[in-house]
């Protein structure tokens, strides 16, 4: 019994771990495009340098919430599961 | 069987984990991509940009709906499964 | 007995949150193909901007609504699958 | 013969989830790029925003199709596959 | 014998949803491309629009088909096995 | 020796489902390309309307046959492997 | 021995499914290349329409034959494998 | 040790089957770049037609040559593999 | 029980050195697609020079902190584990 | 013993299929690319004919040998391993 | 028990390797596309050489920064793991 | 032991096998990419096809290194490596 | 005991091997973009050969110092892994 | 004990056999981006061809030594591992 409720920790770090990685992978390549997009264009055009940067900063921050959402998970995972009180006390005495 | 209970909860948080993960992937390369365009067009015409934002704002929300779906169903797995509380009692006493 | 019905709910959850995540994935990527195009179509003819936004708006909710059924399988596997209460039943007393 | 019994309906919500998912995935992407053209095309000339949407309209409804077939096939794998009701009845009693 | 005959039934399913989900994603990023084609083309040329959208309907057909070349294998999967019966039998009585 | 039986009808059927998939996911998206080539053709100069549609509907078919080939070893998988009928009757008594 | 000889007949299906599905994804994709660019380019020089559509022919002929090689041992697995009889007439009595 | 032999000639087949089907997709793709350029360039310049097929059937030719060898390796390992008489041996008597 | 202690910890090794290197992947590509953007625009407007690199900063510290989000679950992993305190104990004494 | 002696030669077997297929698919698609390339080429200016086929002869053979590299590593496994003549030994008794 | 505690050494080693590998893969190809973007500028506007570095060199610096991080979660796998002690005092004595 | 002896020999099968395939798959397109800027350049500027050849040539000798060192490496693994004369030594007897 | 201190240098063998080998694979990549950026920029402006040569060092040897991280944690692996000498004395009389 | 010993050797021979066919792979393709921008290069302006040439080579040589350090920690794993010689003698008398 003890063996299988580590095996669920185990299985909430590695669910933790992979999870913000996949999620940073997709919202890190996905936040290049914005500012790419956004340096080139300042570049080619600097006077509309300040709205660009406001878009860039709100798309920016939208993907920024989806890899916290990821982060919240694995945060969720690791501190907060509603069943962790209980299983850890399977091997706590 | 309290072994196959803690499995149960080791594949919830396999599934809200990894899930929320593979979501953000998607979802923060779309917007990206959405992010890119709306950048480079207000850089070419900044006039056009009250427009272009609140076009943008639009699709970024969609977007971001898809991957709320995958969190809310994340958190349904971690917190509101319907047999997890029956579950749950064959560790609990 | 009991520990097979724990391993077919695990099966749920698996392919609920699996699932959903991997629609949410195609159907965001999707969804930014949209809004890039929108928000550079707009910039480059700013009138065209109410057109383009209903268009862009039936766009986005078809594509939203492959992610829902994806999302309504989800919620039947978790909810409403017809064997999950017999099968429930198998370790309720 | 019951353990195997829940093996069955495990298959099938497995294949259910993915099947679903990865369909979504693809007329996800595949959806975007219609939007993506028609919307473009709008900008550019708005005057042809009519028949545009209405090629759109049945494209998508087309690509639609596609998932819903991945969608029927998983409601009949939850609902009507014609050996459910036997294997259910395996330890129905 | 009889646990062996569930996973034939088991295997049966995974293909069925599998394959079907598969076929969609292709299918539905091939159709994509097409209505992107369609819908930029008759935005660019308006007068080409019946000739445009009956070869679009064509060629959408054409892949249609493909899907349903994987329904049709699917649905024979499910419903028509010719094996099907005489494996059910074997858990009938 | 049944039990094996059924294992060779699941291979069938796994080899059968996937197969075709895997065919229908090339074949849409070479259809695609091929549809999209037309309909931006036709769409830049309506006259070649005819012409077009003819080598459209050539290029298509070989495509389609190619699907064809793997629809056909499907359906040789499970209606006629020459082996089939032997390999059931170690059941069907 | 017996049991043996029924998983080299579940390998030969599983072979030939996939390798005919695999084969027809990648000519798919390759002949839909060549229809695009003949498409692409009758509609914009119709008069060259013969011309490339005996060169499209060859180079499809070409592409299919690859598929027709996997189809051809696919079939050989199925049908004409040199040590199919001998170990068939392990479980034929 | 008759198990055994059975599984090499398993393996064999695995190998042939997907060795083909791995070599026919990337040669057909690759067939297919060749195929494309060389329609697309008769269109633009018809005159060029005679010079551009040779060429075309010298680069096909090569690249079906790959695709030859992965099917002469596959037939030696059904029918001329130099250990397998001796292998079928094992089960011939 | 203390193998069981050790595979947690090999978990959490497993997850943190993956998770950061997964993280690093993406954003790294997305860094490179901005500062690609940066240079290309500074060298043809090297006047736009102090606006561009303000705007490349902001966008590669958002996408420092996605892999930041992955590096500060790896250190929780490695070090911070609420479970591990107790779980190290089991094979402490 | 014998069972391994096997089981050597299923895995020269496998290595010897997969890897010409492997090296087929990569050095097919790189010679489409090349031969793509000749016959745009020579389109646009015939009477580069001459010198653009000898390069472009000279770039499939350095490409082909990459072919024939696998293929004669997989000939060496089929006909010519070291080992193999004293494993056949094993079971040639 | 000391088996367990040369798998958690593995465990490390796997992490550390692949982890580094993996970064240094996302974080190579990020570098060479602003690397890209910097000597085409400076070939196209020499006189930008010295912003465009400057640029660049920031750019390189964050990207580095990244591969590090998983340079630094190798080395503590490696070095200092805070159960490394204990766990490698298992087998010791 | 024999039995171990014979899988060292089935893994540097595998490797020499897939390590030659999977070299020349990157090679081969590599080197499609050097031959299709060769002939496409030569095709423009048919003068400057002597210092194209001489330029391509030193480019496709580097990556053919690249494949003949994994080839080195193949032909090590079958035919010299250190420990084989050893390892073949347990069964020759 | 002594078997898992084998086990414990395999996971070094392939970490080291594979960890280098993959982030070779990017880091070429990425510098295979750096060069043909650069020569394409010296083959358009030879005169500023000597800044754009000067630039593609520095970010060549970034790239390096990437794959040298990885090479470093194999060689640390390889030869000096603080564990391994006492592991290595678990098998040494 | 020396079937473990056996395993450590085919763990060598697995990880140099991928490592340097994987490192291959990318370099490849990366020598490639670089011959194919070089060769047109010099076919668009061949006096620039000395100096391209030269940037050329420098950048092969960069990307040619990442594909040695994979080479070289080969031939470690093959003939130089410090613990082999250790592990050998395990078998050796």
């Amino acid at each position: 019994m003890e063996a299988q409720a580590l095996q669920f920790f185990s299985a909430c770090v590695i669910a933790a771990g992979f999870g913000v990685g996949i999620a940073a992978l997709g919202c890190g390549i996905g936040q290049g495009f914005g500012v790419r997009g956004a340096v080139e264009g300042i570049a080619r055009n600097p006077e509309s340098s300040g709205k660009v940067t406001v878009t860039l900063l709100i798309g920016l921050a939208m993907i920024e919430s989806l890899c916290i959402y990821a982060l919240v998970v694995a945060l969720i995972l690791i501190y907060a599961h509603p069943q962790a009180a209980a299983i850890a006390g399977l091997f706590a005495h």
